[in-house]
């Protein structure tokens, strides 16, 4: 049985990447504002190195491998934002890093691996191929494994966001964020879990797309899901809970909002004109469930939304 | 013969605005860094309110109004960034704004002005037909006018933002901004003219697209041109130099190079895949020419470059 990170373990996360990632800004809107009906700050994490917080997971499990065992360098299978993080930091540490990707995944996502040095290799399309495919790279490499979300590291990587956040700004009430794995949502949960001077308990607010919608399922069976069918636009969200993250979520008793497609393409589009910062769809999940429900609690004055990555093909 | 503004100015402008504006962040990408082979530090304009830098110089004039004038309204000529400022800023301090917009205007930048509550009265294409229809309004409404750029409280407004970014970063060797009309350069020179503490001189360098490249033979030749044929894609640059601009940047002699319209493309969509911000293409000017001949100091180690604005229609 595995241990669950805690509060500490964000904090010693916090120190062990200190000065190698980017302290994103908050920014706001007076018409976001107006229209969500309450304070929104956006938490920018699709402005962090590699474009998404996942450089934070990455990062920090990368640098807790003991130094002999980290030079054979890292892995994983990930043809989204994590795959391309642990080949930023990889680089950034002069480490070998090996990414299966399924030979179907776009050109965009599979450039956007190779623009930070990262080591393609291909697999078939079903878990079973790529789980295969990781084990063979293993083995020939002795490269680490290291996971998308369900890793007691990379969850506590992720919480270190908001921690940042809450030393940026006092008297915030409500923090927002997508769920696909359950990564940034448990360091979240684990970062707030004990109120900071300055701040009252924060609450947590998870958002997914209908169509991927099994954590809701999960937290209120409290029974893990399969994952749903991967057609969402919000393709970083499609995984279902992992085993480590259903746990500190479920204790949490984690709220979820659902949104549909069209709400997440309108988000989309609002945010970027709005704020001018780059958003893929599953950023803008949270601000679709916030303007059409408002704020969790009804005396809340002023809302975080973490916009979590900003990695699409923009035709310009 | 008018008094041009000078650093105090620049001081009392920050004083005035205070508060009323976003501190943009400074951005850098460790990719933008090698291609440019010096230190970036990119100052985010167009993550300022009204997504530009004109909210600074707008905001400035319409503050530095005697109350009594200020109330009966501000109105300006122009369809891009300073009208939307100008509506911005009128609608924060609850006045009328009045914009004069050829009626060829793009639906896109019309629709920016009415977003902030302007009012929009079209004129002519020609200049002499938007100056008859701004005199109207303003006998009409008693409103003050507000020009884009050459203009005392303008310039000193423009300036604030290299004053922010002086305490924002120390050690910067130079500043690299695009030159329309000539007020965020006149701005930034004033407000780099005198070393502080931190900083040694700050060299700022300006950058036109060939087909707008008028300042550049102004400032050579000492004769202020007429505007070229407004062609450029990069809208905001196509403007000739104002009178006090001119003046301000002809005693500092101010450097300037050229870029072409490729050029200019390929660095905004380059900025926007690296920075994750949205850029207009007048923002990715400076850009194009630091990727194309390096800092213009060759001891140079940390260049800033300004981003001016983010309001571009995305074909999302």
């Amino acid at each position: 049985m595995q241990p669950t990170p805690s509060l500490r373990n964000v904090h010693a996360a916090r120190k062990r990447i200190a000065g190698r990632i980017h302290q994103t800004p908050l920014l706001s809107s007076d018409t976001l504002n107006q229209l969500a009906g309450v304070e929104v700050l956006f938490k920018c994490e699709n402005l962090q190195k590699s474009g998404s917080f996942k450089y934070r997971g990455a990062l920090n499990s990368v640098l807790a491998l003991p130094a002999a065992v980290r030079k054979l360098g890292v892995a994983t299978h990930s043809s989204g934002n994590h795959g391309a993080a642990l080949a930023a930091v990889a680089q950034r540490l002069n480490l070998p890093a090996t990414i299966v990707v399924p030979h179907t995944a776009s050109k965009f996502k599979q450039e956007n691996i190779r623009r930070y040095g990262g080591r393609i290799v291909h697999c078939g399309k079903t878990l079973k191929s790529r789980e295969n495919k990781l084990a063979e790279v293993l083995a020939d490499t002795g490269a680490s494994y290291i996971p998308p979300y369900d890793h007691f590291d990379v969850i506590a990587g992720q919480g270190t966001c908001a921690l940042e956040i809450l030393e940026q700004t006092t008297r915030i009430d409500e923090i927002w964020l997508p769920v696909g794995g359950g990564g940034l949502a448990a360091g979240t949960v684990l970062a707030t879990s004990k109120p900071a001077a300055s701040n009252k308990n924060v609450q947590v607010v998870g958002v997914e797309p209908t169509l991927a919608g099994e954590a809701q399922v999960a937290l209120q069976t409290h029974q893990r899901q399969l994952p749903m069918s991967p057609v969402s636009i919000a393709d970083g969200l499609r995984a279902s809970l992992g085993l480590m993250n259903f746990k500190i979520l479920d204790n949490y008793q984690l709220p979820i909002h659902l949104v549909s497609e069209q709400e997440i393409v309108d988000a989309q589009r609002l945010a970027m004109s709005c704020l001018k910062v780059v958003l893929e769809p599953s950023s803008a999940v949270p601000l679709a469930a916030l303007l059409k429900h408002g704020s969790w609690g009804s005396d809340s004055r002023r809302v975080v939304v973490i916009l979590t990555g900003g990695n699409v093909e923009l035709p310009l």
